[in-house]
């Protein structure tokens, strides 16, 4: 079933209204009146509602069930990701991410990040699309919010301002995963750091670790910038029980 | 450290010899004599090796040191997927596989497939370079080999010789992941049974049921057939101990 985010103002009385590019959508879908569609508040809930009228710019539903959504995560996790070179490699990083669970998603700048951005604010707009798409088309509660979270030091302290922060690192004196993992389950928080095609560098996983954020291995294969988040937000989707 | 793999019969006497387009790749790279490659037999050792002469087809190399590859899992992991329609989607499915530790990867058609294929003897060999190239670039110890696993019934034989075979579904009745993974640690040989676009008809889950392979569920969010394969098999590694 087509699946629609809209905020708590447009359901009121037992009717729904979808407007602008959403509105646009349905007639894209040719979603005819009697035909039902899924929105979502955004909030916890799912309303199953049947299309009443589609008109440019704005469509009526009304809502025949609500049901709790089952589809969230019990953790919040926040993925915060070296700026890497390339759309390819930003765009895949969020629709696998909000596939698997994230609540929020950062880039940042570190100091081996060949990628400059000159306008964070018009990437992120394109991003908070593509989260948008990924969170309709994996049956998502929420949408997960896109952010430029700044340069490493900012991306650090938003780390650090959750239950458990991990970093994956490739040399050097590490956790592993699966032990760093094991307080997954009692959390309510966690926050994941990867970082850019070159990886980091030693002083920022010194720094890191400083912090009380664990540095962590995934083993001795390399996996590309655009593969660890998505493999690391797995393996703590599994170990904190959202998997199954 | 550029990373290439020999046959054993292009080891000898303490050196390597390098043929064909891998050659030619090392003239591409501007590897020069006295710098260092990494050449892997494909068979659980890893040779540094110092480049004595490059030509157009053959390139000379020296043992230096000869050691264990680390890199391999302790697990033969099988992955079978329903042919999706596109080459982005086997492609991606391809390179994240082998970075993330997969043995042997197999495309099936079943019933919902949209994609056909009229020669898959041609595409397995574009398949089997990406695995390669994959390899390399993760440092793994084998090259994964990628097959035309047949119609559905093939795939189902094949995932049935396995150990632990499991198979990831939408609907109905299921095995949560994590309670069918439990035995993963204990297994030398897995197989992973993923859909293309459509998913599976139920009448196919029913029939995997039947020749006792475990058709588990991931949870509630709904994930595209290229993110699928990945997710389980990431949590097969992780549950596995082959994460850290």
């Amino acid at each position: 079933m087509p699946r629609f985010f809209v905020a708590g103002t447009n359901l009121a009385g037992g009717m729904v209204y979808i407007r602008g590019r959403d509105a646009d959508h349905i007639r894209v879908l040719r979603i005819r009146p009697g035909e039902m569609v899924t929105v979502c508040d955004g909030d916890g809930y799912d309303y199953e509602c049947r299309l009443v009228n589609s008109e440019k710019g704005e469509a009526q539903l009304e809502i025949v069930r609500k049901k709790e959504c089952d589809t969230e995560p019990s953790i919040e996790v926040t993925l915060l990701c070296g700026l890497p070179k390339g759309n390819d490699r930003t765009d895949y990083i969020l629709q696998k991410a909000v596939e698997c669970g994230v609540t929020n998603i950062g880039f940042f700048q570190s100091n081996r990040c060949v990628a400059k951005l000159d306008d964070p604010q018009k990437k992120v707009e394109r991003w908070q699309r593509i989260a948008e798409e990924a969170a309709k088309q994996s049956g998502r509660g929420i949408i997960p919010e896109v952010a430029w979270a700044g340069d490493y030091v900012n991306a650090l302290n938003e780390a650090i301002h959750t239950e458990l922060p991990l970093m994956m690192y490739e040399t050097g004196e590490r956790v592993p995963l699966n032990e760093a993992l094991k307080k997954s389950r009692e959390v309510k928080t966690a926050c994941i750091i990867t970082g850019p095609e070159g990886g980091f560098e030693s002083y920022e996983a010194d720094m890191a670790r400083k912090l009380g954020i664990q540095v962590c291995t995934m083993g001795n294969r390399i996996l590309r910038c655009e593969t660890a988040p998505i493999v690391a937000l797995t393996a703590l989707m599994y170990e904190s029980g959202n998997l199954s």
